[in-house]
């Protein structure tokens, strides 16, 4: 969200004089630090130049790529017109409180998940609200970096989602499972992330998610079984396996393997 | 779905001279033993007396209350018009082949069992599938004859369903859990079977399903762990275990406990 | 250990005037009650009154039958020489520290938590060593109590461990697999406690432990699933399950299911 | 047990005038040509180049240092003088029946394994012992081949056998646990093969075998939970988790993950 394309003193044209950086996180390190040696005043201005987080229909002016692909990610570009009201009241009330707009890395959050902070920061202390505001805008701009550049050092913005899939009553992996990934909302709408089966060795041939986040929210893995198990030995027991999880780390790796038999299975957050 | 109310000389009537019988059962034995030595015209007839299967909407004569009971557990009182048509279809059908309705004991069937049978019997031979509607009369007279007598060697007609929580991060039984049983439809939707909290011992105060058959189906169980997990750990990550599974066992008894940490579950087929 | 023989006017006699008692445990409270109002000397005439524990090549007083039994039941009177030397050493450290023989209820350990106890106990205050004493007179006392009377109101005094094997690749019990329970020490050493063959329902005839406490100590449970399992799928890969646990509740109820595959298994505190 | 030094014309030599050989493989295959090519009597001049399976005491020429390597490994060089004796009973019968000696790929057999071997393998009929008897051969010169050749598609002969350590009560991987792997015998005895300590992502440093094949036979993994588990809960249910497992696949890979809490544990056979 912040306008790479007009930036202000803050940020790139700032640290150019320091050139050239060991490492990507320090160029990084750079940035933030012109940021957290601004005075306030500027600070306020700089984090005034962010949009509005807000469904295509409340926005007046076009977003910039940048912006408009991460809200997108969100869902954002699909809200509900009760959600694009709700939306536009957290914006109202927020903006009164701390005299910025409502700043979040879209991409490490699902809808829900920036309903949820909203509701939670613009409850938040000034001084609080501001901190995390910036820690906000760290968020997006390490994203931004690792698209811009690439070199030794690069920080750690990026989150991993696997599945192994193994037959425990024959003692070996399992192919040819068809898998889903899901990320379920709290009104029980459900938005296909991935889609994936499972090869020789268990595994899909890609994570379900890599080079990108992991949104925070809830999300529902899919394991359709029925063909896989009754094909083994006629039990119609299990037809598909349903995983629900909450994930909290963004940049994390969430390894969730299936053990199962016709009748039976295991789930865990491996590693 | 056999007016018992006006009884062909094949069943009860047909028995009394036998009295007494030393257990239900054999008293059940005894009126399909008149079926069985029936000659073919007779059982054509009695197979006759049967109402279709249908929406109220298609139904011109009423339900005796028994059969409308039946039908209702199964959902055939909550009929689409997609579904209506559909069975209509298949009604004509299966008449046009074997000469008499369909029959299926609809308590031991969901709606979605009842038309994947309907499905598969049309198909039949038709010696074949005057035993299968035979079978079906089995079922449903054994179903009324236990609301009706009771007394030594009752037959087997009631399955059970039942579950059991621990929590083996502490090795204790889990109490307090949320735990909704559902009926699912291969159209996503779910009706709620049962509902129940785990107690002390990590059980329900009464099995989820009992005193009646299991109707084949799909069912959802979910076990709502957030509040639990959370109370105890501050973990997010298990808010909702959901467990879809297939029963084919109408009067057998399906335990399926649930093991669970705050990162982790099993659940399995248990006795 | 109590030489009830020659009751001191501390117990059974004491409390005949307050006869009759509503349950056992009333009873048992009166009687500890009558120890808890008594000087300091009597009790430590009382607590002197009990014999020492030792081997039998190191005893020079014959033991009541009952506690012949107690010590027997722990292993004591199959001491090593070693064995002998270290009790005599810590008896003699014992009476040094606090005018009386140590005790403890011998039902309630296994050799190896005996002698942990003895050397953790020798190094006690004299007044926490005092009550810690008085506890296993309780234990004792509760325990010679309901061999000799009952009714309502018993005091808990006794455990069970159970298990249940679950072959999760079938969906069933299995039945069939040999079961052996040992007590095991820390120096490799292992007696068999208990033996059993799985019922249809995959539990035991009997509990493995049952009317009597759980002495607190270390075990093997083995399940010998060989001929199980490759009579099922010809693997051989399990041959043995062990499993080691180590109790610290005697009159509690350990339940250890066994939940396999020929190529897995699962083993929790269930309950 | 190939006497190399003073190789028969059916092996290396022979294949001398068809180098280069694209693939180890290929060459391997070479060597194995000339044997299945070479008239009978060559063959059983070739087998009975082999040295007899016996202990150091039972030997009267010496093994050469490849020989005597595999045999060790085995533990031939540490027999009883009951197994000296069964290994001579054996090796007299066998000799009568087939007109040369036993031979085995010792490296790809536990102790117990090869008695059982030998015992099933006496009875052959003399075709199909003969058929076994190259097997074993191929099985040796394929171990020795590569450790004198290197380059691509080298045969494969060696297996793994590795571990994983998840702590599903924190739903991570359990670092700093001693682990111990055994091979077991029939008579209760245990040879340490390998012992590591769990990483900080719940793997050993190295393989607990690899470079080698892992010899037919029965292991038991020991895993020291009760320090970690007692550090992190205080619980003591668990002090060492004994896995015991039986391979017959001297080629593959045995992954044997450990998941557990301190009430419960799972392991299966991974991939």
């Amino acid at each position: 969200m912040i306008p790479l394309a007009q930036p202000v003193p803050l940020e790139a044209e700032a640290v150019a004089p320091l050139r050239p950086f060991a490492t990507v996180t320090a160029l990084h390190d750079a940035m933030l630090a012109v940021v957290a040696r601004a005075p306030d005043k500027t600070v306020t201005e700089f984090l005034n130049r962010h949009p509005d987080l807000a469904g295509p229909s409340a926005r007046k002016d076009p977003l910039t790529a940048h912006s408009a692909r991460e809200q997108a990610g969100a869902g954002l570009d699909r809200l509900t017109a009760e959600e694009t009201a709700r939306l536009a009241a957290y914006n109202a009330r927020y903006r009164a409180n701390f005299g910025f707009p409502f700043i979040i890395c879209a991409l490490r959050h699902t809808k829900d998940a920036i309903f949820a902070e909203f509701e939670r920061r613009v409850a938040n202390e000034a001084a609080e609200e501001r901190r995390a505001a910036l820690a906000e805008v760290i968020r997006i701009t390490a994203l931004r970096l690792v698209t811009k550049v690439s070199g030794p050092g690069m920080p750690k913005v990026h989150g991993e989602l696997t599945t192994h899939l193994l037959d425990v009553a024959q003692g070996r992996p399992a192919a040819g499972v068809q898998i889903e990934l899901y990320a379920v909302s709290a009104d029980g709408s459900a938005d296909l992330v991935a889609t994936a089966i499972s090869g020789e060795n268990g595994r899909t041939p890609a994570p379900l998610i890599a080079g990108r986040p992991i949104p925070n929210g809830t999300y529902e893995l899919r394991f359709s079984l029925g063909a896989y198990v009754s094909g083994q030995t006629g039990s119609a027991f299990l037809q598909m396996v349903p995983v629900q999880f909450t994930t909290t780390e963004p940049e994390g790796h969430y390894h969730i393997p299936l053990l199962f038999t016709p009748w039976s299975y295991s789930i865990y957050r491996g590693s």
